[in-house]
């Protein structure tokens, strides 16, 4: 893959009339000249780089390193990472497994590959079908965002964890989209991000994409988020999904469980924002979610202070928060509240 | 302050007999020569490298600066450091306030520069109180490691957080202390040790400690934990304490309020280890007890992914535990059950 220079990142907000906001973002996916152009998320907050990905081993590279992330551009990614391999002469069924193999918790990743298939097996352009979810992808982010913020209305400080932005979908962001949409509409808002160990995908994504939008943003350990739950810090919680299942049990960054009890505990409200196609149907609960193990090396560390390499560590990416400790669900469909399992089915009609 | 070379640490363990196992701990601190010795943990597991610290505001300097960590290991270094700012011809009220305010929640520094202070006002060299705190410390923990070997007998996976072992004590530690007793009882014991962001003495100190003795030791990120509880993995959390107040609630690293709930959501004791001298009686609940907040810096990093120097960051040095969290208090007189004001009155007698 080719590393192509820094492009224009988000300008910040900026005021314009007495109270909207037009909240500058970042762009984080593109189809351009025959490949797929991302940022590297990998090198953010140090340097805006853009990877121009032209064959489809280079999109699994991506996936798999983390270098693409975030349910929504993983799905994405991967459609056009399908077309980059059919176009290659692949066979259409390998090229799909192998893509999906890159991820194999993230369901959007395995739905937008299948999607791609399907329309590849009509005899459609794959293309307009990873085209499409990128369009679609967008204006998802936009209904999440104004749905969320009627839902939300009145809380103005919002716990976060790992990054559901501009850097995370291929539009404003599922979690981190009702923050923008708060912003944007003159609404007081604040983000308490979490570190999210171990990639710190808050320390490193979240705290720089709010920044640059220009809205507050504070820091906090991932372990510190009970203490601001419990004395009143927070407003409500509000997370992405990797997978959701049909009862409303999610799978997401480990670490959202620890945030769900804790929210519980304290009488936060405790939220899940994503577009429909986290929900899988056929996954029933929670116990049917597969969880990928990561490398030890991404908790020891490496340098000063990293304990002796074999050292043995347990490092789950995700975590399963049952549909008991979620308040609701905001989806482009509508914002889902308890009982889960009829409300998804109802709305996935 | 003179760093010395490296000391001989700990030998592992070693087997004799049928199941007795010889744990081989590391030393923390020692008073030699006139001046007091302390294992720099900041190097470890990196190096091992002991200071001779000879002036008082080497002691301060070192334990604020967390060289020298650990709640009892913090009373004992105050003392000494309180003994050099008198022989060095100090006002002796001036010296002790000013030790004190190296670590202003740490109440088994306060209560130790306390008392040498009272010594002194008696007449008596306040050199022979520090020793016989140290002397007292190390039988106390040894005295909690059979206590708390005895109330979680049956118990072998024992998840704990931060730092409470042989380099947080000047004997075998608190909670590191029961599991070292089970050890040597030649009884199977495993820890899951939370890496305790933002310094890590978990994944640095903790899991050191454990592997020089020999004793099976892994490693998660805080935020794992709650998943590790819910799936059954834990039989109980055993944590150590840096204030308990006359009611139960224990001050202890940020992150162990987040564990004590993510327990009593899913029914696994929670226990709190201390020696007795981390009871504060005149604390009377939690919310009368100080929290640090320490530097940015911490959170932020450097380097690579750091987020931009002034990030606004919330970063307490500790969180409060209700002692309606908490299953049981193992000190050297005694495990404590609730109502836990009236047994902490009781034996505090």
């Amino acid at each position: 893959m080719a590393v192509i220079g820094p492009a224009p990142a988000g300008s910040g907000a900026t005021r314009s009339g007495g109270t909207a906001v037009r909240v500058g973002t970042v762009e984080s996916i593109a189809w351009a000249g025959g490949g797929l152009t991302v940022l590297d998320q990998r090198r953010v907050p140090d340097a805006t780089v853009y990877l121009d990905l032209r064959r489809m081993d280079d999109v699994i590279d991506a996936i798999a390193t983390l270098a693409v992330r975030g349910a929504n551009v993983l799905g994405t990614a991967g459609a056009f990472g399908f077309v980059l391999g059919v176009r290659a002469g692949l066979d259409p069924e390998e090229a799909a497994a192998r893509v999906i193999a890159a991820r194999p918790t993230a369901v959007n990743l395995r739905v937008a590959v299948q999607l791609a298939l399907s329309a590849l097996r009509r005899g459609e352009d794959p293309l307009d079908l990873a085209l499409g979810l990128l369009a679609e992808d967008r204006d998802a982010c936009a209904t999440i965002g104004a749905l969320g913020r009627q839902e939300l209305a009145g809380a103005t400080r919002l716990m976060t964890h790992c990054n559901t932005g501009a850097l995370a979908t291929t539009g404003r962001g599922t979690a981190l989209g009702i923050v923008y949409a708060k912003a944007e509409a003159g609404e007081p808002v604040q983000v308490l991000a979490t570190e999210t160990r171990p990639l710190r995908q808050g320390a490193r994504l979240t705290v720089w994409e709010l920044q640059e939008a220009g809205i507050p943003v504070t820091l906090l350990v991932d372990s510190a988020a009970a203490a601001a739950l419990t004395s009143g810090k927070v407003d409500a919680v509000v997370v992405g999904a990797d997978r959701i299942a049909a009862n409303g049990d999610t799978a997401n960054k480990i670490g959202t469980l620890a945030l769900a009890i804790a929210a519980k505990h304290a009488g936060v409200p405790f939220y899940v924002a994503a577009t429909w196609n986290a929900i899988d149907s056929s996954t029933p609960d929670g116990d049917a979610i597969p969880i990928e193990q990561r490398d030890a090396a991404e908790v020891l560390g490496t340098g000063a202070g990293a304990p002796a390499a074999g050292t043995d560590v347990w490092n789950p990416a995700f975590d399963v928060t049952p549909a008991s400790l979620i308040t609701g669900i905001v989806t482009e469909r509508g914002v889902l509240h308890a009982p889960f399992g009829p409300a998804i089915a109802e709305r996935g009609r």
